[in-house]
């Protein structure tokens, strides 16, 4: 016996508005990131935000070895969607896109609409969103994987996220 | 003002014995593997069991995404530790291991124990567990960072893991 041959279904209206939920709920994700002197990917855990796209964004310390690493190397990836304390966690929803992490420059026009919406999903950061070391970054998403539980996975562009035409 | 330069600590016990915790309370974790395709970092979700060693094992499908990128490039990274539904998840202790993936042999002579380990701590998988496409899979851990909350970090060594001299 043996698991379905292709498990990827075709990407529905109903995948993308679960894939949307993700997003907008998140509070937090595992970012993958390529460990510059290993070239292994490592991941850590960081804060989410939603730009004004909707897009995930987040802040970190220049201090912080993701942080080290994405200005070696942008390629990165997060995983969205935490299972509660109990049930079968490989059957919770997650999505996982694949980004490219810009630096969002402190001086640039961007920068303070950008502090403010992090701010205001994250409103105990206020303690250090403004330390010299820390920085916010967006995530440019070009790809994603969406596993809504056995069986139910999707491939989904940044359209399919964005609503963009 | 600025976050401390250096933030990480000494490796100590306490340390030690959360790490510990967090590799033996895991029921999940974020998988961090290359996409062969892009050498771009991709994170999934994944089930975890713990070995003979107690250092992580899991089960995956050939049909998986994650389960191509380790055969094409063992090197990875796990991200345990979850933050519950409520409080900061920055605060919350999670840790990073780097490791490397080993494909446990059907046939093999480890096979037999660490299916039954892994059975014993994931009981609904024997659902799937003998499917063709199924694997387990052991991760040897290389090295580790534990971030028990803001300003507390700690490098630790696969030593510090297992106890193993």
């Amino acid at each position: 016996m043996a698991s379905p041959v292709d498990p990827i279904r075709p990407t529905d209206a109903d995948a993308r508005a679960l894939a949307r939920s993700l997003i907008d709920d998140a509070r937090f994700a595992a970012l993958g990131v390529i460990e510059p002197a290993s070239g292994a990917p490592m991941v850590t855990r960081v804060a989410i935000a939603r730009d004004a796209r909707g897009l995930p964004m987040t802040l970190v310390s220049d201090l912080s070895q993701h942080t080290k690493a994405l200005r070696s190397n942008p390629a990165c990836s997060l995983l969205l969607g935490e299972p509660g304390p109990r049930g079968d966690p490989l059957m919770h929803p997650r999505l996982t896109l694949q980004c490219r992490a810009v630096f969002v420059a402190p001086a640039g026009t961007e920068h303070g609409a950008l502090r403010a919406r992090y701010l205001a999903q994250h409103p105990k950061a206020k303690l250090y969103i403004d330390f010299g070391d820390f920085r916010l970054i967006r995530f440019d998403v070009h790809s994603g994987f969406l596993n809504g539980g056995f069986g139910k996975a999707f491939n989904l562009t940044a359209k399919d996220l964005t609503g963009a035409s």
